[in-house]
């Protein structure tokens, strides 16, 4: 088999080192990513060799080892935080920290006053507490104005008082907060007496609550904590659950920076920068969900490729040698489109935090304008590119036959870690509705003459667009290789689709108005999802040749930015743009855009089939480079962690060196013998 | 929550019971699975109590147990082997011994000789030994004759020599295989020396050899066996590697019914009844799939739909009660047609099962002409059905949000447990090409003035069926609900893609005749695959319907047959037959059915349109029996074991009270505390 990957790799028609640089951020960032993989596997507690047979509880053990160790070593080496982010990318071991850094710190930062962040940050990058983030309830999540819990004000103490009043207040979810977290940040709904007395409810906000003694690690008085459990995956995190009986914390730790209650007990509402502010927040997030979707399937594709390559089943004549299982069809249809998506979805993960800088930049000048648009495109953005993702990497599982279904594959619990991304940061459903409502009010908005902006801006000419005579360009087969046919098609049933949910929502409301919530707006709401996808289709696309073209172009200046990932050469630019043809057909096969475009009058019999002609065609000429495609995102051995995703491609000797290390291999006879098995066995005879 | 499961129950507009009847095989059988889930709950092995929390060892254990537990039972109780089947359905714990049963028995049932039959059956029933079966090889799994490990005859000494000529021909896969089996029935090449003493090869064939010494357990000379580690799911089950080093057993240890070899070394071949026997197993062991498939998408609709009738998240408007989310239209789209899907299949596998007992019939009547449909339209439907329940149940899974990533949830295990039905009993990929290989084939016939057969005769109409002229017949919205309507357009589907497949495949071959394997094939098989699931989805939408037919006519003869569950009234047909309808548009906007009539010129552009409402519509009229639908499977909370499907809705109360028996919740501070967290956390000071 290693014979198998070498000549894939002669059979590149292109560069493979300069996308290399160009999907790792340049040669110095891609040498690092390598040299910080034999560091790290060489560490106690980076070592994989025992991954996939931890159980419950070394899991959670072994979570926290390494995300300490990566802690200590960023101090003791004093690293930057992106060399830790790295780190922790590589180690790929999610554990009982994740929260501390991913959301304790970041709201202290973002929502605390400067004292709070001065008195608390010491504390947190010190480790002499560790935090976590508790919003969801065991009864609310996506409903965030539903949460139950109460932090209402006694201006006698100076003090909240937190309660949670049912059991659907129970907090639920929380990383880390099982077992590892001293502290959260709670989001509780605020209570504050008026001046006659009465409780005022101010909604959601978050306080700082002390969880646990610092010395035994017991739940304070009043506090009830636990874990919830085993899940689907993300196994080394410790979600917890949380009660408060009537727990008092001080005045101060109301995170302050934007509402505020005075000591007298005077509510403070916030600024109107509070919520741009939390909306900048979810930009960054998603944008980040974004990117690492890309290389999440990237991770998927490269193992899946690899071994598609190395794996040879049926001959195709008595005495022939079996083909590569890449060679038919069906699996080349499965896994080029998705080296496709993941390119697809790093280029736009890249593009989104450009927009967020050049966001932070209008910001800055008290320019928000760009901000609502930003917003509804993260959100369906995030859903699209994670749904991709995830039914992606199943996708490569199954591909690989019985083998995908090991965990030594990588493949698994790749799958399993990952899946939670349809959920959680906005169930993606959720989040598509956001995006849907912003589409349907622009295109309101445009029939009464206001102008549609970003991504949207197309829908400014809808009426043409949507016009009875609006034709496909595609004259031909090849046509459809170019990218301004496939946009088209693109951006047209996504301007349908916003039409015609638009159209739905109307007539549900039979002409009061359009309405974005209520029996109206739930009861429709399939047609709205289904436009936000193909409005976050056509700019995943667009995007994708936009980057190409852009890379292609940075080629011709000097000097030449190769080394810093800013530009390819012709051959690679032909290869990527055959990519994004790919990934355009792809899409419109998959998700039901061809039949839109046909029922809708604008594509014509021919130019389907034409469609699926070149897409197939598309499938062959991208086959001799799958492997340098996949090889270009250079993950190391050490982060793949998968028999079948060897670089070497040695794959059936990693599967036998990886499956003697399973636990139940510590005995000849197995666990079960002793007790279970010799008492049954017993009555038998000699045969 | 509880007080919302009962008032969907109230709004139900059929008798849940007669339907109950049907989808458990009547009163008697209902009330068995019933009774048996009380007793198997109170049993130390059967207590599902702490199964989301064992860890690797302790499933692989536990698995044995309930499975030796059932073993024991059904001897001390004399119970019947259905009954078993019945038990292990129900105590849902797969183990070791999952292939002793599965396949270590039945193989040396169909294929051993009497005299094997009589020395081997005592020990298997007797577990005096515990076998399994041995085919797949680390190198070759889909292509059987690839396999590597030969079984040489030595005539000097009448034993065969059992050997793994290189890494790739290990053994990899078989079930309890790992550390349970003592013997296994192992596929290997057998190798017989001719006359003149050169070595001639006759392929696979099976061989019943001993591995594990029965006094010690311990691996017998040569033989090397292990764990191949942990998997997506089935961790109960060891799952194992083997690999021989010149391992002799007797002659008589080749299964012999066929096949054999004599004592002097001559070969003597099976005669063609063999392959006609053992495609018939194959039909036997997919129909149960298919079977299996309804079921088991039956369980994760049923905890879904009941969660999402209880779970509430979002208020309509300010001071409104919180929706159900089975009412955002979302929700019920994704969860109506998979219940749909879920009944479809049920009735798939009831019809399987029979056309498998007719041909029973024929065959005792020396008449096999109905096996070569039986079998093709079997590893199609094989594929379809495992494809539409693995998905759905993950569909399922994340329509719960947030709480159905927690296993508690029992979807995770559910899913994790089932994928691999996409896989093994035949990869479907490889299951499609083979039914669309008939097809083709049938195909051709037509056109060379054969006829098709069974379930394929629309082919031979195929002619007026694709002609210019040929219309869809729905000339109103509501015309989408007759049956014959949506059948008359699933078959022409199914006619045109198998007319498209055959088509690419005579231009790839260029114009030299058709080739089912090469080149030509392999690189044309998205095509072919497409029309194998057109035509099972054809097939199965059918079987739907003339199902409700039955049972409906079945009510008016006398005495009824309800309580047989062999009727329904005439409620229960109703709303029997929208689901049918929902069914057939659901596959029709989902696999691309739309685009593909549209395409084809077989459906306007309207009728399109009126499809998407009437299947909108759909949704909305079955929205109120959405629970009694599912109440209708009557799977005990016993076997569902799932917080969030609980028959009384209290799900909040059942999470919790789950979740409090976490092994990580042993202790207060966690497994961590001691000598992880609590030397970090010690430098700290009081806050
Ligand atoms: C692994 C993991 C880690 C997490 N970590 C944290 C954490 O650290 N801190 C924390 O506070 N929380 C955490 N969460 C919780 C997470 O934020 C929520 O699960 C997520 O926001 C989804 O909300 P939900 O569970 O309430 O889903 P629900 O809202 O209950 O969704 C159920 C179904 O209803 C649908 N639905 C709901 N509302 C609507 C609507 N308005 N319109 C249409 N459809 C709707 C959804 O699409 C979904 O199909 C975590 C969750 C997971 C899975
Ligand atoms: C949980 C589990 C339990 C199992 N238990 C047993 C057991 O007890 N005993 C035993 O002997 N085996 C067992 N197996 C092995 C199982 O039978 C094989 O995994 C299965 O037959 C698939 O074969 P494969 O793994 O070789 O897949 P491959 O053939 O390697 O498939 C890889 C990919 O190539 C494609 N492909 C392969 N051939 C073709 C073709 N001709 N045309 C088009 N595409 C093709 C497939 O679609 C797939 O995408 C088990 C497997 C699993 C997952």
């Amino acid at each position: 088999p290693t014979e198998d990957l070498k000549q894939e790799r002669r059979r590149a028609t292109f560069n493979f080192e300069e996308l290399a640089y160009v999907l790792n951020g340049g040669k110095e960032l891609l040498e690092k990513k390598q040299r910080f993989a034999e560091i790290l596997a060489k560490t106690s507690w980076g070592d994989k060799s025992r991954r996939y047979f931890l159980g419950r509880e070394e899991e959670y053990v072994g979570g926290l080892r390494a995300a300490l160790g990566i802690w200590e070593k960023m101090k003791t080496e004093n690293l930057s935080l992106e060399d830790g982010a790295l780190m922790r990318t590589l180690v790929d071991f999610p554990g009982g920290l994740e929260l501390h850094i991913g959301m304790f710190i970041p709201s202290i930062m973002s929502q605390g006053s400067s004292e709070q962040q001065a008195k608390w940050m010491p504390l947190c990058m010190g480790l002499k507490i560790i935090g976590t983030y508790a919003q969801t309830e065991l009864g609310h999540g996506t409903f965030v104005r539903g949460l139950e819990t109460t932090a209402t004000y006694d201006r006698q103490t100076q003090e909240f008082v937190i309660h949670s009043p049912t059991l659907t207040a129970t907090k639920w979810w929380p990383g880390g907060l099982g077992k590892t977290a001293t502290h959260a940040v709670v989001m509780a709904r605020l209570m504050v007496p008026d001046e006659r007395g009465a409780m005022r409810d101010y909604g959601p906000h978050g306080f700082i609550a002390q969880l646990r003694d610092l010395d035994s690690h017991l739940p304070l008085p009043g506090v009830t904590i636990g874990d919830i459990g085993p899940k689907v995956g993300y196994n080394g995190v410790d979600n917890g659950y949380l009660s408060f009986d009537h727990v008092r914390i001080p005045r101060d730790q109301m995170l302050m920076r934007f509402a505020k209650v005075t000591p007298e007990g005077r509510y403070v509402p916030p600024p109107p920068s509070n919520s741009k502010a939390s909306y900048a927040t979810m930009v960054f997030v998603r944008a980040d969900i974004v990117k690492n979707a890309g290389s999440s399937l990237g991770r998927a594709v490269t193992i899946a490729t690899r071994y598609a390559a190395v794996r040879r089943q049926t001959a195709p004549a008595p005495g022939e040698r079996e083909l590569q299982v890449l060679d038919y069809q069906n699996c080349a249809a499965t896994l080029l489109p998705l080296i496709a998506s993941s390119y697809a979805l790093s280029f736009m993960g890249e593009e989104m935090m450009s927009m967020y800088r050049r966001f932070e930049q209008d910001r800055d000048r008290g320019e928000f304008g760009a901000l609502p648009e930003l917003h509804a495109l993260s959100s369906g953005l995030k859903a699209l590119c994670t749904w991709i993702t995830a039914d992606g990497i199943e996708e490569c599982r199954r591909t690989c036959g019985g083998h995908g279904y090991s965990k030594l594959s990588g493949l698994p619990t790749l799958f399993q870690n990952y899946v939670q991304n349809v959920t959680w940061e906005g169930d993606n459903n959720v989040m598509c509705l956001q995006t849907a409502r912003y589409l349907i009010k622009a295109l309101a908005g445009v029939q009464q003459g206001k102008r549609a902006a970003g991504s949207a801006a197309y829908l400014n000419d809808v009426v043409s667009e949507l016009a009875p005579g609006s034709r496909c360009a595609a004259a031909c087969d090849e046509c459809w290789l170019r990218p301004d046919v496939a946009a088209a098609a693109l951006r047209h049933a996504a301007a349908r689709s916003v039409a015609s949910a638009t159209a739905t929502l109307a007539a549900a409301t039979g002409g009061k108005g359009l309405a974005f919530e209520g029996r109206a707006w739930s009861e429709n709401t399939v047609d709205s999802i289904r436009a936000a996808k193909a409005h976050c289709t056509f700019v995943l696309h667009q995007t994708f040749v936009d980057s190409v073209a852009r890379l292609e172009a940075a080629a011709s200046v000097s000097p030449p930015a190769g080394g810093q990932g800013q530009s390819v050469g012709a051959d690679t630019a032909a290869v990527l743009r055959q990519l994004a043809a790919l990934f355009a057909l792809e899409q419109m096969e998959r998700s039901g855009g061809v039949a839109a475009l046909l029922e809708d009058g604008y594509m014509s019999a021919a130019q389907a089939a034409a469609l699926r002609r070149r897409h197939r065609l598309l499938l062959a000429a991208l086959r001799p480079n799958a492997v340098a495609l996949v090889d270009a995102f250079a993950f190391p051995d050490y982060l793949l962690n998968s028999a079948l995703g060897r670089a070497d491609g040695d794959v059936y000797r990693g599967l036998l060196e990886m499956a003697r290390g399973s636990p139940l291999n510590a005995t000849q006879e197995g666990p079960a013998w002793p007790e279970v098995l010799r008492p049954v066995l017993a009555a038998r005879s000699r045969l």
